[in-house]
């Protein structure tokens, strides 16, 4: 990947970061994983993009450490590790950004809420009934008003129509 | 831009935040404003890229609303709309996810204070001090322990190595 070494002069965590996910697309993979995408064909169907640009974006992923490859029940998943479920505040900001920037007629697309209290999170991650920035694993997200009508018709559009824990595998 | 193309099929915020910031550099442009950079001349040796596609970069910030082109003393420069600063959650938490995903030896490269209490920011952006999650602007920047030892030689690096208030202007 020829970012790395593009970047290498900023001595700033923000481009290593950006050598990791800045690739296009890799951070929408990242949130597939985060919403509970597993399967490569899931993934493919989801982003709409080629066979070869996805392997790329998953085959860094992996040797990154944000994904492994695991064979589950004959079949190979690609399972969120650690690092990739610490990327959720990063995400849940540019996706409150991007609301902003860009808002959806009718409201926000997507809305998370923390599941034990059922608080909508605020813009900085916040749950504002018991206070605390819960990681990803407690997050529910639902379709907000801002949603496009009709699904897609793949699988991972259909199952994010209804609310669903992050991280919880679509299968 | 390809990138708006590619990515309409995706009813998501968080794509619609990459259209505008996910272009390679743009972020790291976005940063530097952030960080007070203001003239043309600035980016480009802080960056160390070309002049067509920091010209492009600019450009492209400037159409949506990012940067707002002024003249100043006879001299060209791009400022930071509230739209840009409303980044700054964003670009904290990828820094802080960055810093830990490729951590440098002896520490952070950067510390982010809240200006007032000089509280250390924790990993949301909040002050330990205080409990807020303060602006851009109430945010002081020190080079960290991991800094590398000799800053590049060109006026933000040198500028850099002493604490700064985020979007004070570098000139």
């Amino acid at each position: 990947m020829a970012m790395g070494t593009d970047y290498a002069a900023q001595d700033c965590s923000l481009a290593r970061a950006l050598e990791i996910v800045g690739e296009r697309w890799t951070l929408l993979v990242v949130r597939d994983s985060l919403f509970g995408v597993r399967r490569f064909s899931d993934f493919q169907h989801h982003l709409g993009i080629s066979k070869a640009v996805l392997s790329q974006r998953l085959s860094a992923l992996v040797d990154h450490g944000l994904l492994s490859r695991e064979r589950v029940g004959g079949r190979e998943e690609y399972r969120p590790t650690e690092i990739l479920v610490d990327l959720w505040p990063a995400l849940h900001a540019l996706t409150v950004w991007g609301e902003r920037a860009a808002p959806a007629q009718d409201g926000p697309r997507r809305v998370f809420r923390h599941e034990p209290c059922g608080g909508e999170l605020d813009d900085h991650g916040s749950c504002p009934q018991c206070g605390t920035v819960p990681a990803a694993g407690r997050v529910v997200m639902s379709p907000g008003p801002g949603v496009v009508a009709t699904p897609r018709p793949n699988t991972v559009s259909r199952a994010l129509r209804a609310p669903r824990r992050l991280l919880e595998p679509i299968r």
